[in-house]
C-alpha cells in the first residue's frame, strides 16, 4: 500500500498516477455497488470522489491500524456518499473491495447505506445531515485534551449546508480555536429535489465567513487544487478553513452528470451496461457475477471492531448529606462531579469534560469549571451542536458530561443522543430542571417526558435520584461505568430521605445498584413507589396515612425503565400499588411498572399519580398543588383509592 | 386608549409624550412583578422596553378585539422578557396591570414566566429560544394564503441568535419573499452567563446578511430611531429587514444596567427600595401591599381565550384499493391528500398547506404540489424550522401538514411539535419511512420510536394504518378533525388487508374510528395484535398457524396509545396475547397494550415481537428477517410461545 502525506508543496507524480487509476476503479465500484443494491447514492459519491482520494491517501492514517491513537480523523458528514467512501477505503486496504461491492446495503455486512462506524476507516456514523461538524469538533476536543497533534477533516455536502446546526458548530470551533478542523464542501449544486439554489437559496461562503472561517473555492475534481487547499488549511494556525469544492454530481459517468435523479438511486441494467461501455475498460472488470456469487454464498472477510474506549474512573469517596440538610440534587451533582474529576486528576488533566449551554450557574458545574477550566466547554445557546459534540467526544477516551435543563438536553436534542448511541457513545447526560420542578419558568420549560422520551434510546440508562445523597452516589456510579447514562433532577431543595432511625437512607452502607427499588418504609396494606423530586412529598403522605391507620410501604425506584424482577415480584405481593412521579403520568414510572408487572403475569390495583397536563408557572409547591401532587393531595388521593379498594 | 400607526414619517409629539410616561410606568411594573415573584427576567425586559412600546402601540392591533383577523402579529421570540411584554400590553388595555403584577409567575393566572398564548396580545408561547422566527414565518404564510395584508413583527434576543434554527428560518423567509416579516433584535450584549461576546462570539449582522436580509443598526432606546427602522422595513417590498437595536440590559434602573445577573432574577427587598427611590416617583406608586392583597384574595379579572380556529374540511369520498392491489401507504396518503384538498377547494385556494423538506418524491406530496402550488412549501433540509413553522400555520385557520421521513419529522423535531401542542396547534404530522421499513438506508434512518416518542405529547393523536385503504380513511379523518395528529407509515408496498370473503377489509362499510381494534380474523386460542407495516406479515403467520391447528385471532390497532376499553377487555378474555410491531419493542404497541391491560386489572401471557436493537441496512424483507420479524419467524415465535403456554 502506498501512502502519502501533506508534507510536500504539491502532489507527487506518482500520486497523480495512482489517483487517475484509483479514480477509475472507484468510479466503477460506485456504479457496481449501487447497481447491485438497486439503491444508494452514486451522484454525490462521484462528485466527492476526487476529494476522498486525495484526503484519505494523504491524511495520517494506517489501514493496518485503523484506530491508531495519533491518526487524523475524517468525519464524512454527508454519510449517504458511502459508496464513495467505501470504494476509497477499499482502495487503501481497509477491507477488500469485493466485500463492499457484494454486500453494500445488505444485512449481511457492515457496509450500510449511510456510513457506519463499524466499517474500519469510518470515524462516525452519519446520515442525519448537519451533525458531522459537531462530531468533528468533539473529536478535536478529545485530541486537544489528550495532547494528540492530529487533524480532523470534515467532508460535507452542499444541500446539507441548510441545516442550522452547522452554524452552531462552526461558531463553537471558531471560539475554541479548533484550527485543526478543516471542512471541505462538495458543491455539486444538486440535492434530492433538484437544484440547491431552487430548493433553498443560500450563500454558503458568506455563512462560513460570518462565523469566522476562512473560505476558498476550488475545482473539486482537480487533485492538485484539493491537495493545496487542504495543505494550506493545515498551515494556517490562525483560523479554520472551509474549502468549497465545486463539483459535478455523477462526475465521470456521462448520463449521471448533473442529474439530481442520481442523488439517490442506482443505475438500472441498461444504464449499467452503458456505464461499462463508456468506461472503455475491459468488460471483465464490469462482470458482476463474482459479486453476486459472493453475496449469495455469504462470503465475506471478518472486520475488526472499533474500540469502545472509556477511561478508567475511580468514583472517590461519597459525600453524605445529613438528615437535616436542605440542599438540591443539582448542588450534590456539582459537588460530586468536581470530586470525581479531582480524584482522577493527573495535574491539570482529568479524564472528564463538561459541556454547558449558558446555564453553568443553574446546573451547578461551576466547581468543575473552576478546577479544570481546559475541560469545560461553554457552547452558548447551541444545544443541537453541543449534544452531538459531547457525544462524539465520549468515544475519544474522555467521560463526556453534557449538563443542561431537561427541556433542552432531552426534548430539543433527542435525535443527537440517538445518533451518539448508534455510534456506541458513552455520553453522560445530566439534566436539571426536569418535571414541574423548574422554578417559575412555566410550561415551555417543564420537561415532563424525560423517561418517556429517553427510554426509546436502546443504550440510554435512566437514573432519577431521590435526594442529594443518592444523587452523589449515582453520579459516581455512572462516571465509573462505560455507556450512555442520564441523570435527572429538579430544581428545588429536597429533604434528605432518612431511614427509620433518622439516619440518611442513601448513605452509610448504601451502594447504588441499577434497577433496585429502595425500601424507605415497609407497610402491609399497599405499596407506594416514588421517583425523584416528589419522593419527599410521597413520604409525607405515607407518614400521614400511617397515622390514620393505613400502613403503606414506600419504595424509591431510581431506574424506572429497568426495575429488577425481584422488585417487581415484591410489588406484586402487595394488595395495591400507587406510583408517584413528577413526570407525564402516561409515559414514566407508572407506565414502566405497569408494563413490567404485566410482563411477569401480575395484576393488582394501581393508582398512577403524575403530571396530567401542561402546568402553569409558579413556585414548586404551588405548581405541585395545582397538579394535585403536593403531599396533602397525594395523601387524599391515596386514601380515596385505598378505601375504594378495601370496601 | 390612544392608538398610533406606521403611517406618518416620524413619531408624533403626543406619542413621544405618551412613550415617556408609559416607559416609566412599565419600568416600575417590571421591577414590581419580578420583585414580587422573586424571579423572572427584568434585565431583558428593560432593554427591550422601548421597542415593545413603539411596536405594540403602532402595529395594527386592537386590544378590544385581540384576535381580529386583520391584525398585525407580534411574535416575541425571547419569551423570557414576559414582564416587558405584559407591562406594555397592560398599558395598551389588554388586561389590568394590577392583575399582572399580582399574579406574575403564579399558578393563579396566565401570566407565565415565559409569554403564553393564553394572555391576550401574545401570539405564540415561546421560551424555548430560536423558534419564534419560524413561528412568525408560519403566521406570515397564513396571512398570505388567506389574503390578509398584515405584518408580522419578531422581537428577538441577541443571545438567542446562537440557535441554528434561526438561520433556517431566515433563509425560508427570504426564499418565500415573506417581506412582511420584520425582525428587531435587542442587542444588550449580555446573556445568563455573562457577555455574549465571550459566551459565543458571533457577528450577528453578517449572519443575517449572508441569508439575504437587510440589516440596520439603531439605538434601541431611541423611540424615533425604532419607529423609523420599523417603518422603513414596512416600506421595503424587496427584502426582509432585521433591525439590530443596541440596548442596555436593565435600562433605567441604575444597579441593573449592564448586569448579566439581572438577566434572570428579580430585585431583592433592598434593591426594590433603591429602585423606588431612584425613580423619583410618588412612593405610593411603589407600594406593593395592594398587589399582595390582590394575589392573596385571588382577585383577578377573567380573560378571553384565544380562538382555536380550524377550517371546516370535508373528507371527500374514500378511495378503495382492491384486494390484489400492490401499493404503499405513502401513495395512498398522497392520493387522499390531493383528493381532500380538491374536495375543499374554492378556485386556487384550499384550506390545507403542505410542508416538505426535500423529500417530496418519497413522501408522495407531488399531486398536492401540482394541484395547489401556492400551498406547498419546500423548506429544504431545515427540519427544525419547518416543524415550528408548520406548527404556527396550524393556528391560522389552515390545516397544516408536515410530511417527512420519521427520523426527521419525529426524532429530530420532537421539541418543536411539543411547543406547537402547548400552543394549542392543529399540526398534521405525516411521516413515511417509519420503523425498519425505510429501504436500504440503514440504522440512522430507521425511526423505531414514533409511538414511544410522540405519545409524550399530550395533544398528539397517533395513527399507524395497516394498509392503503386504512391510510386513505385515516388521512381523511384527521384532516377533518381539529387537533394534533400523527399519521405514520413505512416505505414498502403492502398487501391490502382483506376480510374472510376476500374483499378489502378497510373499505366498504368501514369507517375510521379512534382507538378501535379491527378484527381481521377471529380465533379462540389467542390473539395477535399488529400495528402498521408488519400486519401483512402477522396475517401470513396467523394463517399458517391456523393450518397447523392453532386458531388465533388477528386484530389491527391503528391508535396504539388510545385503545378503547372494549378492545382491551376483549383481549383479556383470550388465553394469550402476541403483539407485532415495526417499532422498538420497549415503547410501542406492546407497551401500550400491556399497560392498558394492567390498568384494567387483567393478566395474561404476552409475547412482544418488535425491534430489539438498531438494525442493519437492507431491503425490507431482509431487514425484517434479520430482526426475526418476517412472516416465518413470527409464525415460529408465536408457535413456540403458544406451545409453551399450553403444555
Amino acid at each position: 500500500m502506498r501512502r502519502w502525506s501533506f508534507g510536500p508543496e504539491t502532489l507527487s507524480a506518482d500520486y497523480l498516477e495512482w489517483h487517475e487509476s484509483a479514480r477509475a476503479q472507484c468510479r466503477r465500484e460506485i456504479v457496481q455497488m449501487t447497481h447491485l443494491a438497486d439503491s444508494g447514492h452514486p451522484g454525490g459519491s462521484l462528485s466527492s470522489l476526487d476529494v476522498y482520494l486525495v484526503l484519505y491517501s494523504h491524511a495520517n492514517l494506517d489501514p493496518q491500524n485503523p484506530w491508531a491513537r495519533e491518526r487524523d480523523r475524517i468525519v464524512v458528514s454527508h454519510g449517504h456518499t458511502s459508496p464513495g467512501v467505501y470504494s476509497v477505503l477499499a482502495r487503501l486496504g481497509y477491507f477488500p473491495p469485493e466485500d463492499v461491492i457484494a454486500h453494500f446495503r445488505r444485512t449481511s455486512h457492515v457496509f450500510e447505506g449511510h456510513i457506519e462506524r463499524e466499517a474500519p476507516g469510518v470515524e462516525w456514523t452519519t446520515g442525519n445531515l448537519g451533525q458531522g461538524l459537531s462530531a468533528a469538533a468533539g473529536m478535536a476536543l478529545g485530541l486537544r485534551l489528550r495532547g494528540i497533534a492530529a487533524r480532523v477533516f470534515v467532508p460535507m455536502g452542499d444541500g446539507e449546508q441548510q441545516k442550522g446546526q452547522i452554524a452552531e458548530a462552526r461558531r463553537f470551533i471558531a471560539k475554541y480555536a479548533l484550527h485543526n478542523v478543516t471542512v471541505i464542501i462538495d458543491r455539486n449544486r444538486l440535492q434530492i429535489g433538484g437544484e440547491t439554489a431552487k430548493i433553498m437559496p443560500q450563500r454558503i461562503e458568506d455563512g462560513w465567513r460570518a462565523d469566522g472561517w476562512h473560505t476558498v473555492e476550488i475545482d473539486g475534481h482537480d487533485p492538485v487544487a484539493i491537495y493545496r487547499a487542504l495543505r494550506s488549511a493545515a498551515g494556517d494556525a490562525a483560523q479554520p478553513h472551509a474549502i468549497i469544492a465545486n463539483s459535478v454530481m455523477g462526475k465521470g459517468v456521462s448520463f449521471m452528470e448533473n442529474k439530481a435523479d442520481f442523488h439517490g438511486r442506482g443505475p438500472k441494467p441498461d444504464e449499467y451496461a452503458r456505464a461499462a461501455k463508456e468506461s472503455g475498460e475491459d468488460p471483465a472488470l464490469w462482470n458482476l457475477e463474482p459479486y453476486r456469487a459472493r453475496a449469495a454464498a455469504g462470503a465475506k472477510r471478518p472486520l475488526p471492531k472499533p474500540p469502545n474506549e472509556y477511561p478508567r474512573i475511580v468514583p472517590g469517596e461519597p459525600r453524605t448529606y445529613a438528615g437535616d440538610t436542605k440542599t438540591d440534587n443539582r448542588s450534590a451533582f456539582g459537588a460530586a462531579l468536581a470530586d470525581v474529576a479531582k480524584a482522577n486528576a493527573r495535574g491539570t488533566f482529568t479524564p472528564i469534560a463538561v459541556f454547558d449551554c449558558d446555564l453553568e450557574g443553574s446546573v451547578k458545574t461551576e466547581a468543575f469549571h473552576a478546577a479544570f477550566p481546559a475541560h469545560f466547554f461553554e457552547a452558548g445557546i447551541q444545544e443541537h451542536h453541543t449534544a452531538a459534540c459531547a457525544g462524539a467526544l465520549s468515544i475519544e477516551g474522555i467521560a463526556s458530561v453534557f449538563a443542561d435543563f431537561g427541556v433542552f438536553g432531552i426534548c430539543e436534542t433527542y435525535n443527537q443522543h440517538r445518533l451518539t448511541d448508534i455510534n456506541h457513545g458513552h455520553l453522560k447526560l445530566v439534566c436539571t430542571h426536569i418535571g414541574l420542578d423548574v422554578g417559575e419558568d412555566g410550561k415551555t420549560h417543564q420537561c415532563i417526558d424525560y423517561v418517556g422520551v429517553l427510554r426509546n434510546i436502546f443504550g440510554m440508562r435512566i437514573i432519577v435520584p431521590a435526594d442529594p445523597n443518592q444523587t452523589d452516589r449515582a453520579l459516581r456510579y455512572l462516571l465509573a461505568e462505560p455507556g450512555m447514562f442520564f441523570l435527572g433532577m429538579g430544581r428545588s431543595k429536597l429533604p434528605v430521605i432518612t431511614a427509620e432511625d433518622g439516619s440518611p437512607y442513601f448513605a452509610g452502607g448504601y451502594r447504588f445498584e441499577p434497577g433496585r427499588g429502595d425500601w424507605i418504609r415497609r407497610g402491609a396494606q399497599g405499596i407506594v413507589v416514588a421517583m425523584g423530586t416528589v419522593t419527599g412529598r410521597a413520604f409525607q403522605a405515607v407518614s400521614a396515612l400511617a397515622k390514620e391507620g393505613l400502613a403503606l410501604g414506600l419504595a424509591h425506584l431510581a431506574m424506572p425503565a429497568e426495575p429488577t424482577a425481584d422488585f417487581i415480584d415484591e410489588i406484586a405481593r402487595a394488595p395495591l400499588l400507587v406510583t408517584v412521579e413528577d413526570h407525564s403520568v402516561r409515559t414514566g414510572l407508572g407506565e414502566c411498572l405497569a408494563a413490567a408487572l404485566f410482563a411477569r403475569g401480575h395484576a393488582l390495583p394501581h393508582l398512577r399519580l403524575g403530571v396530567e397536563r401542561y402546568a402553569p408557572s409558579g413556585g414548586a409547591n404551588s405548581v405541585f398543588l395545582s397538579q394535585r401532587l403536593d403531599a396533602e393531595s397525594i395523601q387524599e388521593r391515596i386514601r380515596d383509592f385505598a378505601c375504594a379498594r378495601t370496601r
